[in-house]
């Protein structure tokens, strides 16, 4: 708190990331980064890229990356924005479309970030809450709203909703932005992208931090209606003329042409999951079902926050929230397989209280 | 326009950045890039990142860099922020700071995006008028506010204030924040870090995309006290948690340690300011006294927008703006020596009217 501040940030609830330790010998299944480094062909591209250059600003419209996209996605580059992360794309969409009469309407367990953007600039969010089994019926959406966000697959439950369900959405929500984050869509849910091109009333958002393994590298991206883009560049244009650096443009680029790479690579990811499944599972742990890079489980007799301290204790890190409902489960990353064996092991070395 | 947009954002006027051609065989001397190649320990660190690494999220802190402009400016690393190019960071200090009820006040002529910022903020600006020699009058800035904020030295006119009527602003100036945007100060001005210590009303913003020669990697900085650093934090951390990327950290902070190749460019540049400056003084041109990396100057008798498109003719690129006042200047960066003998010789090919 100081006199120097505006009244509006004495009120902010800022997102509070995982940790990223700065000691090596940790097995890290905290933050859902991919355990497979970037392609080979990112690699190579920053390895050849003229560094000299770097003296001169960036594109600030991206070009080369959004033609990458727009091969990769068969949309023109009018139905492309890209920016520094899909967080950065995300807080844009809330200023550009959200702050709205009615309230946004999203998920009562979702990705956190969107209750801090709401605050941030002064939205009203209802929450709708999920189904038992932790599953967001769209049904529940249809009624008056300055907007609709939610993350599919959801975080941190890891469950999908299907696109049909989606577009029956789109269909009878016509009058207000549908805004569907799909940070975790490449482990087997299906995207919405097909979709941009019939309803100006979707925006999807993506990112490259997850399937494409650059977290590092801070890239994210929207596909929409160019009505759409428009508004998202006027934010942008306000804000940050060049929020990509000339090498997160270059690798981001690169990532997203090898295709074969990320194939293998998503695929090792989705298999190593379904194994961790079953062992968890057999260790009694409830599994939900993941379309993701991570597992959200609980464990039938112990708690959440035992669990994590015990596995800190034997240098693996996994998420646990304390908020009601979900303070028994953990979201455990999916790392390699000797990662995820190392995982089991401790588990089944636990001391039974 | 679309029915999606928050209202506010159709009243935005976003910034409009100098071109960057897609071609090269084109003298750029339009952006205030620095001529010369980022420091040869950029490259080389950029050489050796352990580039599988872009797999996990960079440190959300940016400790790395904060202890290198710790150790440069000498000052405790809570006393520094960072961000992605000081566009960002001088965007979060006008949500932070600058939303008061009473107006913000800056020169009628200065860095034309803190007139963005203020549409996209809702912040009423108070311009004060420059003197008729294009200098800003800090005794003008002794008025009700809520807040202050000038370029020293100040864009596009490229003159400094001294340090002694900073300080006297301060010590008057103590309820409301004073920031001061010191983009180009590394080319022959005094920059207000010396008082950060002692002034919590001073914010000091940098960049080095100017005399650190890294515009490519988007990296600016924010230097001030403690309480002004929360508050930048708590917007950021309300905004995305990971600003700057894994080789934008990395580069920065390798960039900041080589004092030795930043004395010697920066030293260079202001040699051939001086000697363009005369130049152009004998092609019968009035040159601001610039404190940058550009001079700003007017032709007795030619056209601002003539001039423009003659030198663009000859391919090389100047800034030139249609403001009232100013629409017979041309801003022109100083380059390589070879860039500038080339420019000044197309001007004496000038033919004339």
């Amino acid at each position: 708190m100081s006199k120097f501040w505006s009244e509006a940030i004495t009120n902010l609830q800022p997102y509070v990331p995982g940790e990223q330790p700065k000691t090596t010998n940790i097995t890290k299944l905290n933050t859902n980064e991919n355990p497979y480094p970037p392609s080979p062909k990112v690699l190579e591209t920053l390895e050849h890229f003229p560094k000299e250059k770097l003296r001169l600003y960036p594109d600030p419209d991206g070009s080369v990356l959004k033609q990458a996209l727009s091969d990769h996605f068969e949309l023109p580059q009018d139905h492309i924005f890209v920016g520094n992360g899909s967080d950065e794309v995300l807080a844009h969409a809330f200023m550009a479309f959200f702050r709205q009469p009615k309230p946004l309407l999203m998920p009562s367990m979702t990705y956190s970030f969107y209750d801090v953007y709401c605050n941030l600039y002064d939205i009203t969010a209802e929450h709708i809450p999920l189904s038992d089994d932790f599953r967001i019926n769209l049904n529940e959406y249809h009624q008056d709203n300055g907007g609709i966000i939610f993350a599919n697959p959801n975080a941190p439950t890891g469950i999908a909703v299907g696109l049909d369900e989606i577009e029956t959405l789109l269909k009878r929500n016509t009058e207000t932005l549908v805004l569907v984050d799909e940070a975790y869509v490449d482990f087997g849910a299906e995207s919405a992208c097909t979709l941009v091109k019939r309803y100006p009333n979707l925006l999807v958002v993506q990112t490259l931090s997850k399937s494409r393994s650059l977290a590092g590298m801070r890239v994210g991206f929207a596909l929409g209606h160019p009505d759409l883009i428009a508004g998202l560049d006027r934010v942008k244009n306000s804000f940050n003329s060049y929020p990509l650096d000339m090498l997160a443009l270059a690798s981001a680029t690169a990532a997203i042409e090898d295709t074969a790479y990320f194939a293998q690579t998503v695929q090792q990811i989705m298999n190593d999951r379904d194994w961790t499944t079953e062992q968890l599972e057999m260790l009694d742990f409830d599994v939900l079902p993941s379309s993701t890079n991570f597992v959200f489980a609980r464990h039938k007799t112990a708690s959440g926050a035992d669990l994590m301290s015990y596995l800190r204790s034997k240098n693996i890190l996994v998420r646990h929230f304390t908020k009601p409902g979900i303070e028994n489960h953990l979201r455990i990353t999916i790392g390699t397989r000797d990662e995820m064996q190392a995982l089991i092991t401790a588990l089944k070395e636990r001391p039974h209280s």
